[in-house]
């Protein structure tokens, strides 16, 4: 039993989707969320800018009590593949958590995934879908646009320039028939109403976000780092730019407003 | 007469608009660049932020010999207002040489204003033109989405995502029946095609990032401080992110190959 928090990153506002499915699934866990919304966007920068970000990122949240760290970014966790970088505590990205589920969601063996450019170009999640079943096919695409749409609220399921970039991106993927498709970036779910209308209802759309909460519950019990309170949670936020424009943002990722102290912190 | 370089930054690839522009009207001058590649856009951050941003750009290009400092950049323009950041060597924005044009170019008194939402939410160029000239109307937009449909090559004029953006965006510059556009951030004049379409060939579009470049000339043509040479200047090119990435795309900028050496540094 620990009563220290899980400390969750992100390059911008997207990792509070696993936030929000963290709240549901874990209630009385403490959550300390550091969003580095003074350097965001993540998936369009190189390898070595990506990790170079992702260190002062874990390193930021290890000077707080945090007993668990997760990478709820899709760019970063597939900068890190399977590699942890920190050895003294549970760890999780959003790459393997969603590839296990794709794996036992798919009926006809064909898995969609999206992405940022630095999320497809990397390859992370065939890697991690082809060790747990070689045999699925696998058809990426890379987004762009996704993440500024989501940033900049164009979130509406009518929103026009939505859609005609989701029609765009999501053309090939609906051609390779797959049965499931993995929103492999922690701001799409946001946007998950006009992804499934494009593709159709035949489609399982798996978050990034939830699985990865679901693997964090999974990891604390297997290792007995479950909070013993029985009270609501805490959460604290800390971002890189201004607080005002994240508690501005932040109730389209959380669904609501922001349920904790919010800082600005240099990094 | 000084053979030391126009030191010119951005928040990215924009600002190589005003580099191209130099290049044609002071083509013995040497251009010593910097584009913060790793932590674009500046636009949809805190005021704050971009200030710090700024202060972090000028000191690296202070490190190198440049006689005069231009910010290719609306949003840092927009940021500084009529302040110079330094005071020991010529310094432009792109705001006031833009607002200058416009009100030299306008015949119905009446101009429209794009640029990003920080520069928008500044003012900026309203206060620049209406210190010129109270008696001209302005209309201004923000238009979110354009930094990225370019700095990510959505840049044909038939692209469909680009034109419907443009066409949201510019609606309201329309039907207020401006003469004469400013494209007020650096990136926009690679889209100028689409734009001019969408406002009709009566609108005169302004370049912030020529404007700028006509207006170094002047003022080192005054403070005495052009080159001597007759040899076709140098460009160097100092970029925050990976110098494979900027290679790739800095041609849709400088509508040619990058004409200089290019070398990463962290700032």
């Amino acid at each position: 039993m620990n009563r220290d928090a899980i400390g969750v990153f992100d390059s911008g506002m997207g990792g509070l989707t696993a936030v929000k499915a963290l709240g549901e699934i874990l209630p009385h866990e403490n959550i300390i969320y550091f969003g580095d919304t003074a350097r965001i966007p993540y998936g369009t920068r190189s390898r070595q800018t990506i990790q170079r970000y992702t260190q002062e990122d874990i390193a930021f949240l290890r000077r707080h009590p945090v007993k668990m760290i997760i990478a709820a970014c899709g760019t970063v966790s597939s900068m890190l593949g399977a590699d942890s970088p920190v050895d003294d505590m549970p760890f999780t990205g959003v790459v393997y958590p969603a590839a296990h589920a794709a794996c036992a969601a798919t009926k006809n063996g064909r898995v969609g995934i999206i992405g940022t450019p630095a999320t497809v170009a990397s390859g992370s999640y065939e890697t991690a879908i082809h060790t747990i079943d070689p045999s699925v096919d696998v058809t990426a695409m890379a987004c762009p646009l996704f993440v500024h749409l989501v940033e900049y609220g164009y979130t509406d399921p009518d929103d026009p320039i939505t859609r005609l970039a989701a029609e765009e991106y999501l053309t090939p993927i609906r051609e390779a028939d797959v049965d499931t498709l993995i929103l492999g970036c922690t701001h799409y779910p946001i946007i998950a109403p006009v992804i499934g209308q494009i593709m159709g209802e035949g489609v399982k759309l798996i978050s990034a976000s939830e699985e990865a909460a679901k693997y964090a519950k999974k990891c604390l019990e297997e290792q007995d780092l479950l909070t013993d309170s029985t009270e609501r949670g805490h959460n604290v936020y800390y971002v890189s730019d201004s607080v005002s424009m994240f508690r501005d943002n932040a109730r389209h990722f959380l669904a609501d407003a922001v349920n904790g102290q919010v800082f600005s912190s240099r990094i």
